[in-house]
């Protein structure tokens, strides 16, 4: 994807003349959000961008500077009835439970195999942990992509019938390009698991790994026959999530982003370093308010709450999507 | 740095055509490092490159995936008589030690005050560990990068008479822009403190905030006054050497380098992780072979002890800088 966009700009300033090219891009690309129906939504992206984009005037950012945060649950894609990595794990616990049959009698797994929910959440966090260390630690690094890449293809949502990475939205590809094409660089940051992201956000979002910020266990150094190799402990390293966003943000970019994008109250803090920093600068947060084309869900959902955030994005001038009155479709198949 | 390098290889694409600028760029650039001597050295990395970048050639690698990683202190800048970090942590102590006067009687802090070198390293990992906490926490994120750099601005290194950003190699900042020109993206990957190169590694190296690894402490995330700021914890929170290297470069770039460049033995892992995974892979060695124009100093060294990597360097093949031999001159004011 990026080396795509590199030959398309230069193919463009070619064509374009470099002083076009190096002028006001925001005004060329107005048509790049096609999914986004006309109005405030849309407008305040396109009048931020124009703003921090505009060359000799007083908001303008310089490129290396324009750095974009998006969440990725809820913000790039589903997060409904449960988290994708949750599914995962779930899918994981079946398929490897032929080798461990005292899974059959022990809590959480029972629960998982029986798709007893009630007894899974009983387990708490304690049972998570304990699901998370089988499915996701115990491996080498390349092992533990090569698993998630072989499940993402064979995966199926139970309500759409399509694979996850299909259930990403259309509009929020959409805005990634926008962005990326006037300049500013694109980094996912979630509480999900950066592994879990990295051998798909290049593919489906145009998000190389480096750009992608998550939670992580801890891994060990080994050298094996010879081969270096990572491999992953059942140890928590870091949790990118609430006050974590920031954190995360700043050990992996080291300067504030300029505009964050998020869904939930997991993204308030990300979204408060982004803008409260003093600048121009943007904050926008989607409102899950279409159960017809895809879910409707804010204060009371366990999954994606949003709660105090929307309650600051009021306070903070925030833009908030109301997905069914501002999308014209959620999904590039529909 | 790099908007200036964008635009620099826009105006070379439109003067060349583009079709040229996209053909091979290494051989157009073999005149692309001039502070290095002909010869073997030299020819290892230009072969590598053109190797690499030679579109349909068997080991063609596509620029996403041309991930160049850099340790800092002593391959990219002076690290004798000690590491520049250490030299700011004494001189910190120095400045902070009117407003602590318990400290002229306490050790470690007395050591430092007296110029005691012997006391200073009896205090051994402890000592340094409160010589860190006092030094490098206690304040904001943004406190503390302008401490770096008020007094990156004063301090002068005692021999070379020179502020520390200009004792940098400056075949080693050649290196770097000729494999940014071939589509490399740089990184640094440095036991040094992530927070203490950032304010200055965009405008010396060229590399950016998010392409610098390195060790940290602790952040805490607070709004204050409405504010929101990271406040530096003395807590460690990841030493970036040895074992640490890969692990460092997972977790930030999230894809194995295909070229290394260190000068100790904290850099054998991250040379092992980038050579010995497959593929055509460079990896490279500086031997500080100088002590006319810099120092000479191996396996016997406090800072920069080269001694397991340099036998690992015949095994694998690593090219090894003889600096005294290879280099035209080290500093760019020689």
């Amino acid at each position: 994807m990026r080396a795509i966009d590199r030959r398309a700009m230069l193919l463009a300033s070619a064509g374009l003349g470099l002083s076009a090219w190096a002028g006001d891009l925001a005004h060329a690309q107005s048509d790049a959000l096609p999914s986004w129906n006309d109005g405030a939504t849309r407008k305040s992206i396109t009048d931020f961008v124009a703003r921090v984009t505009t060359q000799g005037g007083t908001d303008f950012v310089p490129p290396d500077q324009r750095i974009a945060t998006f969440d990725n649950d809820g913000t790039l894609w589903i997060e409904q009835p449960m988290y994708v990595q949750l599914a995962f794990i779930l899918d994981r616990v079946k398929a490897l439970a032929p080798q461990n049959p005292s899974w059959a009698t022990t809590q959480p797994f029972k629960a998982v195999l029986d798709g007893d929910m009630q007894a899974l959440a009983a387990s708490g966090e304690k049972g998570l942990v304990e699901l998370m260390a089988v499915t996701h630690a115990g491996m080498t690094n390349d092992e533990f992509a090569k698993i998630v890449s072989d499940w993402l293809a064979s995966a199926r949502d139970h309500r759409f019938k399509r694979p996850y990475t299909e259930l990403v939205y259309q509009p929020m590809l959409e805005l990634l390009a926008y962005l990326r094409a006037n300049g500013f660089k694109t980094f996912i940051v979630s509480g999900g698991g950066i592994e879990f992201m990295r051998p798909w956000t290049e593919k489906v979002y145009g998000i190389p790994p480096e750009q992608v910020v998550g939670s992580s266990i801890k891994t060990r150094f080994e050298m094996r026959d010879g081969r270096p190799l990572l491999f992953r402990l059942p140890e928590i390293n870091f949790i990118d999530d609430k006050t974590g966003k920031p954190i995360g943000i700043n050990e992996h970019i080291g300067r504030r982003p300029i505009a964050a994008f998020g869904n939930s109250d997991g993204d308030l803090e990300m979204l408060q370093w982004t803008t409260l920093g003093g600048g121009v600068r943007f904050g926008l947060i989607v409102h899950h308010t279409d159960a017809e084309r895809e879910y409707a869900y804010d204060r009371q959902s366990h999954f994606g709450k949003l709660d105090k955030a929307l309650d600051a994005a009021a306070v903070n001038r925030w833009t908030v999507v109301d997905m069914k009155r501002d999308w014209k479709r959620v999904f590039a198949f529909q």
